[in-house]
């Protein structure tokens, strides 16, 4: 259920319950030890604050009508459609499944689930405004539903939608639905206090014996993707088992406990145990990142979850349950008569925990300065002059990087090649001197400037802003084709750079 | 406001309201008469019902926890997914930018935009499951939400957070936001009759002048789409001004209503007018799909708006307002000194409509039998025997289609260049024959063997199924590379075949 997980993940809840972490920094100063910060000629600043840089790249805006449910601006949802994209990408690899799920659920679930018990107070409700358009329940009264704060749920019930055996095991779900929950007003701020906000979340339904493969493909996971973002290094924490309060029995939480830690070793990375940390229905695993002042940021976790699978009767057929249930199934396991239900178990994770929270955190870590694949401002097109020639070279210099060229809107065809590449022109006729100055101003990755010069030549003047560093190359005008320049672009998109 | 176009682009809802339509068909037939179908050996069933065929195909269920909310599996969220990727390449071409906004605002945005006045009970009230977490109105009492029924008001607060230029316009903006309206429960069915779904949701601010050249645009996309789609013939229908009841002048209905017929004219498509039947804020265009029953299918709509821009204030700079206005504004006119503030044009417009009930369409349309690039189960590998040589080369070629060949779990960089088709293997000890049938029966577009035959020339057998019909040739078997494999399935993927 991870009730403590989201706590955690999302350390800048009130201190209103005993699930708080009040230990939240607002800001998330950039990591000055890193590889991109360390090459940037100017240093960050340390008082990179993500709500300020949101403003000035028109990232996000937020609304008195909509209290912490952040408003993603075009160049905002470009940079969380793009991380969203790149998710999608490593789903592939890690046999993640995408599926698209309810928004809101009667109270019943969310008392079978224990929500309404133990989180109802972060819970938004949801009723008819019209008394004619009411369901009724058992009981008579209106049937109210709950705001989803999580998606498991969900995912447990897509799970019980079908028989399942162990041969489909492990069933891994991604979903990136928005959640809702109800913080204090006082408390909102910018990308990191929210009411709403999307996980980049999976669950993954799996046989007592794939725990500790699971648990190794999701730290590689965790490990390909901080790298991809520059972000590190992290620690792990391994939560373990309540001395008191918990369920499932303690051969249960001994035999999940050496899975993880056995994982954990293989990770390579360092880990420190947190002697019975863990919640009460499973141990999990935390990754900590830590900035250059010291300060951590709680952001993926992988948490076991023994109890949800059972509230919600979960169960899949397997040979010789009782040897499934310990993990000790062999591979003549099936060759067995005796067939029966076992109770799978469930792992809770998220590799960048709330989008919203990691786009923050990138905001301040990049100071502002995005590498080319997530700019959300990667191209703009300066023209010399207002000449027609000029202005068509530039359009179909743009249609090119674009993936639409040829494409034009009376085309009979649809677009199929489209890039994704954000391209701007600026056909002002202002001065190109101060057309460039406004576009490094702005944080475009490419300034492609257009004119009577470039015209014989079918060539464009490129200038990298802030890419290709070394050497003092960022100064260097390059001439190439629209063609050149889309093939250098689309392998630093390749290669997340 | 679309509170009519609602009504129509969702002819499913309860007749409750004046806004219902009630003329709704529970099932969209196949076209019989299209490309598409008339292609197919067997012809249609015309008892297609997306309900049967969304469970044999596992693409989507429901849950007694949330009526009318469809949870869409695995196989329902590739075409889903696929259907918002179509989209976004083409919003690439026609300049909408994407956002993300709230999914919850307070009943003071709804009261502004009319919805609290005219929508009410169609929607849904968000409240505070505990007292400590309430906000507080001006009036003391509980600051209740709605549940965004229509993305309208939000991208209204979007255009108005910014100061705007004539320059700037037309802006347009695209959201793919959950929205929900509060059918009653004995209503729902189905992806057609339901409380939650998606629109492919777009709202173009532009200028007076803008009109004629935008529902171009937009009238072109649509056309495009629906070929994509091999749906229609549609027709195409202009309301206009209501006899009595309209705001506006008289003049601002003729402009907009001589733009409109214009661009009708240009499509070279057949339309008709439905005199005096535009909402009382504005003219009209709805787009209406017929099947071969000679039933028809309200998808696509265009809706001019006078009366939100008005409502929330919007403004835009421009020189000589009093010409602005009109849409008779000049080359010249930023000569002129004196600027001034004008409200611009809101357009509403949706070529989708509600994607899940575009899916239900599509699903019927196509029988079951999706076009390769839609198609949520496009390969399947069957392997002929369980020899370690031959399951390696099914899964070599897995992932040579799937694009992460060669990235290992335990391999350090990312996959970039993922392909998004999907593959299954089927590697258990059963015959061949069986496998194969149940491939065909499970709709697979592509089924490849992987045998001792094959290991040796490097090369798989493929069977088109379904793809390729003509000349008989989806009984022919063909050798190829994974990669010749791979080309062919990505041209097919490009050309939207």
């Amino acid at each position: 259920m991870l009730l403590r997980r989201i706590a955690v993940t999302r350390p800048t809840r009130a201190i209103t319950s005993g699930l708080a972490n009040p230990n939240t920094p607002r800001r998330l100063w950039p990591h000055r030890a890193c590889a991109s910060c360390a090459t940037t000629q100017t240093p960050p600043k340390p008082t990179a604050d993500h709500r300020q840089l949101g403003v000035q790249q028109e990232l996000f805006t937020t609304s008195v009508y909509s209290p912490g449910s952040p408003i993603l601006l075009p160049n905002g949802a470009r940079i969380f459609n793009r991380l969203v994209e790149f998710l999608r990408k490593q789903y592939i690899r890690y046999g993640f499944q995408e599926v698209i799920t309810p928004t809101i659920y009667k109270k019943a679930l969310w008392a079978k689930s224990g929500h309404l018990e133990n989180y109802a107070d972060d819970m938004f409700t949801v009723t008819s405004t019209s008394p004619s358009r009411r369901d009724t329940a058992e009981n008579g009264e209106e049937d109210e539903y709950g705001l989803k704060p999580m998606n498991c749920p969900g995912h447990c019930l897509i799970f019980a939608s079908q028989r399942r055996s162990y041969r489909d095991l492990p069933i891994r779900y991604a979903d990136f639905s928005p959640l809702h929950r109800n913080e204090i007003s006082g408390a909102l701020s910018g990308l990191t206090r929210v009411r709403r906000f999307h996980q980049d979340d999976g669950h993954i339904f799996c046989r007592p014996s794939q725990i500790e493969e699971e648990i190794k493909k999701t730290l590689d996971f965790v490990r390909i993707a901080y790298k991809v973002f520059k972000l590190g290094p992290y620690r792990l924490t391994l939560s373990t088992r309540p001395a008191d309060h918990y369920i499932g029995t303690a051969e249960d939480w001994e035999g999940a406990e050496g899975a993880l830690k056995r994982a954990l070793d293989a990770s390579g990375q360092d880990w420190t145990v947190n002697e019975g940390d863990g919640a009460f229905y499973g141990p999990k695993i935390d990754i900590i990142l830590r900035d250059s002042d010291g300060k951590e940021h709680q952001t993926a976790t992988i948490q076991l979850d023994f109890q949800l699978p059972k509230r919600f009767e979960l169960e899949y057929q397997a040979p010789a349950p009782e040897l499934e249930r310990r993990g000790e199934s062999t591979a003549d396991a099936d060759k067995l008569a005796e067939s029966g239900p076992v109770t799978p178990v469930l792992i809770h994770r998220a590799v960048l925990g709330s989008v919203e929270r990691l786009m923050a955190l990138l905001i301040e870590h990049y100071n502002g300065k995005w590498p080319f694949w997530l700019n959300p401002r990667q191209v703009v097109i300066l023209t010399v002059n207002d000449s027609e020639p000029v202005l068509d070279m530039a359009r179909s210099a743009r249609d090119h990087l674009l993936g639409v060229a040829g494409s034009q809107i009376t085309d009979d065809g649809p677009v199929s090649n489209a890039t994704q590449i954000s391209v701007d022109i600026d056909e002002r006729k202002t001065s190109l001197g101060a057309k460039v100055r406004e576009a490094k101003a702005k944080g475009y990755g490419v300034i492609v400037t257009v004119g009577p010069r470039q015209l014989g030549k079918g060539t464009v003047t490129i200038e990298m802003n802030g890419l290709d560093q070394d050497a003092g190359a960022s100064q260097s005008h390059k001439e190439m084709t629209p063609q050149e320049l889309l093939d250098l672009l689309k392998s630093k998109i390749d290669s997340y750079e």
